[in-house]
């Protein structure tokens, strides 16, 4: 013990930490402990009751958190973070009463964002990303999942999925990119769906897994975008280029695509509002985690809730995110949607953190690197000004983080 | 207006405001229009299309916002923001299936803040207070409506006005500070409420009222809180003190609390869900504001919404709030309300803003001092990093505010 605690580039003292809260494994009976948190090489080496070190010399130049709570940095596994425009002034004409198919004449909806980020070029369309990702940064989220699906030809997709590692390096917080061409079926393909699936195998993914930009393949799988047998075409392209998969799945109706999506081993199905038991059933199966994206249920005024009660019965996983997009959740804050978890699907502020910790680090295959203070893992946590991490989920507009700790490094905001 | 232009003590120019957005009165036959402001000894004396200003040599030290978005500063026209404590684990409590006999048992609800807020000193309740109120500022808000009621002693009841209105100091902003002493029965009365309102009547309101702490006198009326009866007694005796009145009625059924609040010439009456025909007329009658909280309509998972197109019909202003307080509505975000007043309430954006600037000043009493752009009004408002101000109630995470202008004053947050 002695010799790591001398051996740490950093140390942090008086760590507030809780067994139940955040998936610690210091070895302690209480509920919350006081830890020393020791950094070594951007990874945690040292963890270990304070009563462990009341002994020994500490080095110069620990931190006294003085029993401030410290958890996991946060993860929001599901954003649409990089697009270009907004669609505020089709959401107005929405709550005016104009019909939809009126604001679809006008180029409104999905492809109105697609036309706005093509017309971008990559400088343009990073400045204007990059405040919504340091506005979630700046709330404690240290990894952000980045779909790209408003370019929909082969160089815009990779426009965007290079802004989204830009935006990491920019905001200091890790990026998993995912392709997600299979967004919506661009104009120069309507009415041949099947066509531009086979662009995106053909010419996308290679493209995309060859240079690297994408870890897993995304689809939006729904009456109003792509069949359950486009998606298999995908899943199979994505496992042949060795990319990881995931779906945006029983949304608005129940496709039986998250039971296809677990056959390919996916990382996650995400919205999951109608989805069914058999469905349940393949997902605990799979180990797959079911994404909650509760803001866009409210949002679009949804009301078929997730089976919430069904998926907590059969283990499967539940992570929580923002889903950020301009159409049907323009929010850009991970606390908003912890919030939104507890207050409209029923989740304990507990659940909403470890959906947006563990289970999102799960999410995006990284969960035996992030989402947990644990020996081994990436020191990306977070100092917090709160009495109980339960107020996280619980106070709005009050920013209680008090630094973030990314790569070990203090991350000012 | 030469004269007037080159005796401003600042002067604005190119600011984008709309006539229907923001209640702008500088002529103007387009929607939206370029306009200089001039501002002298804290108020608008200079409002004017561009174009009339062409010619004129425009003095040095003008601000030019090349089109920017000018409003007039938000206002939160319904808060509890001085409190003590917080009661994050009580609704972890209730989201983990405790039942509310349980929690009560335990000490938790309303009486658990006013414990709370008792046991602090003025320094530590102002040092509780200040973030929540800075957030608010920070979004834009340059005017707040502060209840009491968290005392419920004529000392304790003092001491959060005396709070409310430091706030105001320290973080720049207009207070309006309301004696709501008739927010719960102390547990020194229970059983006495008729005794209760009698110490308000005979000791709180003159008090309050001699050291002109409070503005208005408000009032839970509701079967868990005051009677109808006991509100008029209220009622009475603020307006033998010059204090105006304003009530927490028909939130969780109908006392026909408003109609009795019109009939003293409220402000305005807060909540509404129950409302009825008849009260809408009384308020249509006698120019009170509605008051729509749907961020404590969101977190209490209400079902009855408050008859928004009827009120609508009839003419009743209707202003939107945050209703900030700890146990029913966590949210210090005056964005936040608009955003849920358009999504859960079915508001158009342009009635949220409307409900934040010109009907919320009516609420307080300040309909011809705030909450619009022209000459004479205070010199409180905003300039925004946005297209349109339809985003103001549409994104959120991102802050667009890139300044507030208080008593002519640029304000850094
Ligand atoms: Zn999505
Ligand atoms: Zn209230």
């Amino acid at each position: 013990m002695h010799t790591v605690l001398t051996d740490c580039d950093q140390l942090w003292l008086n760590a507030q930490v809780a067994a139940h809260w955040g998936g610690v494994d210091a070895s302690t009976d209480a509920s919350s402990a006081l830890v020393a948190m020791g950094v070594k090489q951007g990874r945690i080496a040292l963890l270990a009751p304070m009563s462990e070190l009341a002994a020994m010399a500490l080095p110069a130049g620990a931190i006294d958190l003085a029993g401030a709570w410290v958890t996991p940095a946060l993860i929001d596994c599901h954003t649409h973070a990089v697009f270009g425009g907004n669609r505020a002034q089709e959401w107005e004409m929405r709550l005016c009463g104009v019909p939809y198919a009126e604001i679809a004449r006008q180029g409104g909806g999905i492809l109105s964002t697609v036309r706005a980020t093509r017309a971008l070029n990559e400088a343009d369309l990073l400045a204007a990303s990059l405040p919504r990702v340091q506005a979630l940064a700046a709330e404690g989220v240290g990894c952000i999942e980045i779909k790209s699906g408003y370019g929909l030809t082969l160089d815009d997709e990779l426009k965007m999925l290079r802004v989204a590692h830009r935006l990491g390096e920019l905001a200091q917080i890790d990026v998993s990119a995912t392709l997600l061409a299979a967004h919506a079926v661009p104009p120069e393909y309507t009415g041949r769906a099947d066509d531009y699936v086979s662009l995106i195998c053909n010419d996308i993914i290679p493209a995309v897994a060859e240079a690297g930009l994408a870890e897993a393949v995304d689809v939006f799988c729904e009456h109003i975008a792509f069949t359950r047998a486009q998606a298999e075409r995908l899943f199979v392209c994505a496992c042949q280029h060795g990319l990881a998969v995931k779906g945006h799945m029983e949304q608005l109706s129940d496709l039986d695509g998250s039971a296809l999506a677990a056959q390919y081993g996916a990382w996650s199905v995400d919205h999951v509002e109608f989805l069914s038991d058999a469905g349940i059933d393949a997902l605990a199966r799979s180990g797959t985690v079911a994404v909650l994206l509760p803001a866009a249920f409210y949002f679009l005024r949804e009301k078929q809730l997730p089976p919430i009660a069904a998926l907590r019965a059969a283990g499967v996983p539940m992570a929580v995110a923002t889903d950020l997009n301009p159409g049907t959740s323009p929010f850009a804050s991970i606390r908003l949607a912890m919030n939104m978890a507890c207050v409209l699907f029923g989740l304990t502020p507990q659940q909403a953190f470890a959906g947006v910790t563990q289970h999102a680090a799960r999410a995006l295959g990284r969960a035996t690197r992030l989402g947990r203070l644990a020996v081994g893992y990436e020191a990306s946590f977070c100092v917090w000004q709160v009495q109980h991490p339960a107020e996280l989920a619980y106070q709005m507009g009050v920013n209680p983080l008090r630094y973030r700790v990314w790569r070990g490094q203090q991350i000012a905001h």
